[in-house]
């Protein structure tokens, strides 16, 4: 090993990543199947000529896509931060892409810093399915009431046991989670569903937005969505909705976790 | 051939057809590749039972996606005009879906027949492009001003010899054409081109898109296009935009071309 690679220290990167999920088995690395976690770590690696494994926050599932998921990995590369992004996109496919790099502090950890995440979740509310739509929404041709759903989505907001909305094989000890803010608006002819929260169960926004649909063609009550979560007891809300119109929007880390000046969370 | 069929009278069915064109080598059929009309002849077929060629109105290029593209066939079949959407839908790829269907007069050709139709570009203005919209939009980086390309857009409006706005290998003999409409507005991180004419030349839309493009960062006035459109020089205008930015949206034809009358152009 080179004199000048020995006296470079370690840093930690964090990279911000969009991908269209569709072609993944989801985030986290398995072996032999393609997932985000395994080209980020293969194409990382290959430019720094180490090896390297990244941190992610969020690990999505098969089909959900991301426009700003989080990892963190160390290095003694001398590429300046901001650099990795463009360097990066010049070697992932075209379905992964870096929105933004930066240094953040050598503890920094995703998942045990406090964040703020915000998903959106989209149904198409047509007769008929678009073609260009179906990987990134989920059709339903029943008219759907969206002043009900955000009705229905804001008994959620605060911290509630979400165990009605949790997939029942999560390994999570607590199910109280606390929501910050939901949303759920129609756009053209999408319904979207807008949380934000900072932490999310297995499967929750993909059960609540299964939930919503229900009462948005009037299966259900917007108040009875309080029954629900007092029940603790995922039978009593709706299906868990598909995966692709899933998005996980972006992370909001305190002020300071980033190292550079030029730019803010 | 049973007596019951042998008095069937031919009737024609029009059907609006969706696509994400994508995974296509474009409408028109070929021999041995995928393309929207060859899937299309081939489910009609199967469902009805007759060996059926249908009637295109355009043909778009690979990649390029349609809301609304119309398709005539003549069959004898017994089954209702407004089940045909439906019942193909059942049969056909996911990325192809029949909007609407219903009868026509027996003489009605989407080519012939005086027709509007609507197409959109939509140029992704962001800083790194978005993978969930890479199939479904021109990524631009340049900031662009929309307001300069909707002005240069309107230019275009009227009868005007687009022969600078025209692949060279087109076939037409005249390239006057008559544009009815143009708007050019920005759309969250997109920027929509939509142009309503009544024909439009080989790639004439796609040329627009890239010439509007280049205007819109800076590197031709609005007032250019006026000059463009007096050269009548293909070599004047700006690029062809890539195909996938593009939507075929609709086709308007005059009342009375639909035989039912639940519905109307």
């Amino acid at each position: 090993m080179s004199k000048e690679i020995t006296e470079n220290k370690n840093k930690r990167i964090m990279l911000t990543v969009a991908y269209d999920g569709t072609a993944y088995h989801g985030f986290a690395f398995q072996e032999n199947v393609r997932t985000v976690e395994g080209i980020l770590n293969d194409n990382i690696s290959i430019l720094v000529g180490e090896n390297v494994e990244v941190i992610g926050a969020s690990r999505t599932d098969a089909g959900v896509h991301a426009y700003g998921n989080i990892v963190v990995f160390d290095t003694v590369s001398t590429i300046p931060a901001d650099r990795f992004a463009p360097a990066l996109n010049s070697k992932l496919p075209e379905d992964i892409r870096i929105m933004d790099s930066c240094q953040v502090p050598d503890g920094f950890h995703p998942r045990k810093c406090y964040s703020e995440k915000t998903y959106e979740y989209r149904i198409l509310n047509t007769k008929t399915p678009v073609p260009t739509k179906r990987q990134y929404t989920w059709h339903c041709s029943y008219p759907l009431d969206a002043e009900k759903m955000n009705k229905a989505a804001h008994f959620l907001v605060g911290e509630h046991d979400f165990t009605s909305f949790c997939n029942v094989e999560t390994q999570a000890i607590s199910h109280v989670r606390n929501i910050i803010s939901t949303d759920v608006f129609r756009h053209g002819d999408e319904i979207v569903i807008r949380i934000v929260g900072n932490g999310f169960l297995y499967n929750m926004v993909r059960i609540i937005a299964g939930t919503l649909m229900q009462i948005g063609r009037g299966k259900n009550e917007p108040e009875d969505i309080c029954k629900m979560l007092e029940a603790q007891d995922r039978t009593v809300a709706g299906p868990t909705a598909p995966p692709q119109g899933l998005f996980l929007v972006k992370y909001e880390f305190p002020k300071g976790s980033r190292v550079n000046k030029d730019s803010e969370n």
